[in-house]
């Protein structure tokens, strides 16, 4: 707090600003007196963060830019050599564990190079440190260029975005038995992805499927899913994680949603404070079955800005309805159409099916309304005044809307809601 | 020796072909009772150089195949861990000395990713642990995009492949003064140059020009300049390396051109005999002025695949008239072609010039005819009938022979040269 304080120019501002010196700051309570950063401060003057001589800085990497344009972070040529010796670590401990070991092969598919300066190069060097052989083949290569790798490094574990390794997957589990390439391990990170992507890649690969949360900002790492697959265990050698309301910024209880906030504990060379992530989850009460005592969280339910609220007013995510339909045997993929006036809203669930059905029509409406919040509206406040079910042709839907995630999931009609 | 004798199947069978065992091999001059290798040894069957289990194996780079397939090459964790201390060693050391430094930065533009895994990468690790801060622009960015990364950062250097160094100076040299931005080093690796290059970047970017010599093969640095320029100063920590004659395979004396090989002194998982690397070259006799003992190489003239021979027969290479050429004032761009039957050639020179007159064709001609060799054959042999002048448009040459240096310089109708 305090080299903050003395050091950037942004966070003594802020502390001028709220009347505070970091002698208020006396523990992990305290924090909140001070105010949410932003992503848009960042971005906007990645200098007014540096607390260290330009000439100290080792190495500097630039976020994909999910959302707005990219940001730079930048590090102590320490910070990184420490964040590779932790992150391959965690790599070995965690959920990775199992796939490594000396001349264990493990194919990344993150990019190398633009967008994002950082990715591919730092888990290289991850993998690298912790005793295995990365194949660096990049999202460049075609999928039979994957598969002709693997053929020959026989790799333990994979790791990409969901993205590219489900577009590997579908494209060669055509005509190769990917469970016979002994993959044991994939690792996803970088992107959100839905529940049934696990489902699927698990059955084909005859792998486990883990989810890695990181960003740029945290030093890539911030939480992963142990071998239990029951939620992420944060990062808290490095960061403190809060969860807090994305509106008020007041704290969430556990178990609730929340934008996932976090503040660098050690940093030096650009120490965040109470940084937004934009990113929605959900912090898990109790231990984990794992033995470890570190707190975890639930997958990334979404981002904040991708936030839309139905009926009366909950906030949603367009992956929000994925547990309630793609649990329906026989529903393909889903598109949630919104239109109404005024409050009241009406829902037509437009869905690719197997075999479209009367019987499959009213499963859907029940299993709908069966999401929180969604019956209640239709109930009691009438806020909801129509649950509708549209079968479409398979594909239709990724087509129509290509992969952006919240255009595929979400169509909003009402005229409050953003395109 | 005895480690690769007892380790590599490869290695195993050429001692036993030669009735040799490692303990034939007592100093470096009896190196030369085994016979060389060749790159097609390695690329049809690498593992038969690997001399440890495949568990040890930490890393995995594969060549650009400038010339045939990729080959790939197998290291040791701990040998790339060693290299890249060396490397930066030698960046601070050698010709980059005066680039680096804490906070330095040092734009790279090689390629990551395909084809070559491991030039953007090892690179950039060298530039973090000689204490630089490394910019990984790559060569996928438009030359505006460069620019805007060195207006940023202000590199101290540049790092990358001559081509793509050049085209970025020659779009960029329209619109901005260059030698403003503060770059004092440019090191130019992986390709071979013409010397006029040089002239053009030191005068453009008021920097200085190094050639950087590496191969995937040789754990990247086999040689490069100091800061006088006058040759490149041999690795000899990593490597022994001979000149030979690449037809008979015997050794050349210094000062003559031959072919250089090198035998690896300490790499545990891919020892490399007497290698072949298909580039030419000349050991300079005598000492460097800059007071470095280790011994010299002239830059790489060309490939020995790239070789030709004009009249009675010398070795040519593609790059051979450069100096008499581009020497010239008013010679833009020069190409040579030959035709003629059986022992009588003909060359016709075409050049690109600034005012093509009477005058500069003579010149030409006189420079030409001064080449070693080919007075003589004129005069003498009679095996070259006849030299001649050809202006061409400014930019013909690159626009109907491309960038291939071999196509670029040497058209040969004479029907005894693969085109």
């Amino acid at each position: 707090m305090r080299h903050s304080y003395e050091r950037s120019k942004f966070y003594r501002s802020m502390f001028r600003q709220q009347n505070l010196t970091p002698d208020d700051i006396r523990g992990v309570e305290d924090i909140r007196k001070l105010p949410l950063t932003s992503p848009s401060d960042l971005s906007s003057d990645p200098y007014s963060f540096l607390c260290v001589p330009f000439e100290e800085v080792g190495a500097i990497y630039t976020t994909a830019g999910t959302t707005g344009k990219p940001k730079k972070v930048f590090f102590t040529k320490d910070e990184i050599d420490k964040s590779i010796e932790l992150g391959s670590t965690l790599m070995r401990a965690g959920g990775l564990g199992h796939g490594f070991g000396p001349g264990r092969a493990v194919q990344i598919m993150f990019a190398y190079g633009r967008p994002s300066w950082g990715a591919g190069y730092i888990t290289q060097r991850m993998i690298e440190e912790a005793g295995g052989l990365p194949i660096p083949a990049s999202n460049s290569l075609s999928p039979a260029e994957q598969l002709e790798l693997m053929e020959e490094f026989r790799p333990i574990a994979i790791v990409g975005t969901a993205s590219y390794v489900y577009r590997v997957t579908e494209e060669l589990s055509q005509s190769v038995e990917l469970s016979e390439l002994g993959v044991r391990t994939i690792a996803l990170g970088a992107e959100t992805w839905p529940e049934r992507v696990r489902q699927y890649l698990e059955e084909k690969w005859d792998a486990r499927v883990m989810d890695q949360y990181g960003l740029t900002e945290a030093t890539f790492a911030v939480a992963s899913e142990c071998s239990m697959q029951d939620g992420l265990h944060l990062n808290e050698i490095d960061l403190y994680v809060e969860m807090v309301d994305p509106d008020t910024g007041e704290p969430v209880s556990p178990g609730e949603e929340g934008e996932v906030v976090f503040t660098t504990l050690s940093r030096k060379a650009m120490p965040l404070i109470r940084y937004r992530t934009g990113d929605v989850a959900a912090m898990i009460p109790g231990e984990c079955e794992c033995g470890s005592p570190t707190r975890r969280i639930s997958r990334i339910r979404g981002r904040t800005d991708d936030m839309f609220t139905i009926g009366t007013g909950e906030n949603m995510y367009p992956s929000f309805f994925d547990g309630a339909l793609l649990g329906i045997r026989g529903v393909v993929d889903y598109q949630i159409v919104l239109t109404g006036e005024g409050m009241r809203d009406e829902i037509t669930v437009r869905v690719e099916a197997e075999n479209p059905s009367e019987e499959l029509r009213q499963k859907i409406i029940e299993s709908v309304l069966g999401v929180r919040s969604i019956k209640h509206d239709f109930e009691v406040t009438r806020a909801i005044a129509r649950v509708e079910v549209e079968f479409v042709e398979k594909g239709w839907i990724s087509e129509n809307s290509g992969e952006d995630v919240k255009r595929r999931r979400i169509v909003d009609l009402r005229g409050r809601y953003p395109a």
